[in-house]
């Protein structure tokens, strides 16, 4: 296993821009990668809102947002633990979402490894945010299983 | 409660397009609202997908986004089960999603009540799309458990 | 594929039976076995509440005792869609229970294949039993996500 | 809310002996509880196992037992968020468990506050175990979220 993930967070911002236009249109940006570790953000926009304004003016980001941020991040957060981790492919069998709070402001996702077997990983991830009454606060919390496809 | 779920229809679709931008965004659509179900659709677009394309040609379409439809369409379907379905608000306690299958063509989610207590509410929705080697499927299934706040 | 059941059948009460200790103490019975589609029970048992009684006098049932046997029905129906559904193993690797009402009767699982692919499979699985007020109801709701090792 | 949980540590362990059947047959203790933390421990036993022995010669611990700790360590622990942790009633709406090993000693669940608002908690909960090859692991971890129901 390697302590450099220079390469890997310089791999996944481009794979980002470059093929997962879903992520690229949602300005998914990969802000730090760290052995087990990594953080990812979406900048608020209306066009990600969902309801009517809070009583401060601002429209909530849409839950299922923060849903692909969690799916997302503990889908990549999982590359980290492989042997090699531009290799290989890996894929949500399960994604568990709890919502907290209104998301007003930029969603933070940190991802962290629970598990890294040979074939399953599992993640853990919590999404902060600027909410309407309580300033930054974790607005979401959940965890994935997903299968890991190693290349031999 | 109403047998007559037109006005909910209409009021859920105009909702979606002047409010909801996200939702708007996706495409979605108030497909048909009855008791108790629901379907919702968002018809497949490049800015949806995630991957690199498979052996037919198709990348396929985000996770997230199939989160995010299940968890509106269990959130709107809750409404067909209120005295009011047009008053009252309902928002997202827990999101748990399997993914069964890659999509690569519109999806499709089903939705049904399987309880509407009076502050709680539980969905099931399974989302259908066409996929790279098995024609039409369902891709992901999933239940959600929603704070109903009721208008008195 | 087989059509035949009552081997499984047989197989798992007696498995059941004599290895699995957990499940034999609650009192868990294969109640029927048919293509991608199980019922298991366990009876009510003051040794399996939780509370303090309900008005009608009837303590309610853990809900821990519903997600062991979802868990364990969800695991055990994605053996009707394996080759041999006497060979092989399966493993939980995510469970998930949405609870609907307190249990203050029998527990009668009813589990049902949503996909069984290659290496993973996932379960459907609704708990019925008498409930304080209502009578028979559905009492949880879950679904689970499996690691399926075919013998080769 | 108060910084002495001694008197909710006795409580809890009195209602488990006295009243939950279940938890005190599966040998519940409450090992510790401080605020916005408590540990469960369940000792191993024979008779909550599942299935044949590992190499090592033990057989491992029903998952629904480590589901039963997650659900009740989860709702529990919110107890010390409450302005008087000795009041009010908490009911779990959903429960997620990952399973990461095979657990073959004592189970201990470490639980967590995620959010305790007016009515709707969110715990998290990882259980601890011997496994047959890794010695002391997390075996299971998981998200509750609770209905509370606050004594005005």
């Amino acid at each position: 296993m390697t302590d450099d993930f220079e390469p890997l967070e310089t791999f996944l911002q481009e794979a980002i821009d470059e093929y997962h236009e879903f992520l690229s249109w949602l300005g998914t940006t990969v802000e730090t990668v760290e052995s087990e570790r990594m953080v990812l953000s979406v900048p608020y926009d209306e066009k990600l809102t969902n309801r009517h304004p809070h009583a401060n003016g601002t429209p909530d980001i849409h839950g299922g947002v923060a849903a692909t941020l969690i799916d997302t991040a503990g889908g990549l957060v999982l590359r980290t633990a492989l042997e090699d981790p531009l290799s290989g492919s890996i894929a949500t069998i399960n994604l568990t979402v709890n919502y907290l709070r209104p998301a007003t402001g930029d969603l933070r996702a940190s991802a962290e490894v629970v598990r890294a077997g040979s074939s399953i990983g599992v993640a853990e991830v919590s999404v902060e945010s600027t909410t309407p009454d309580d300033g930054p606060k974790t607005v979401a919390t959940g965890q994935g299983a997903y299968r890991i496809f190693r290349e031999e």
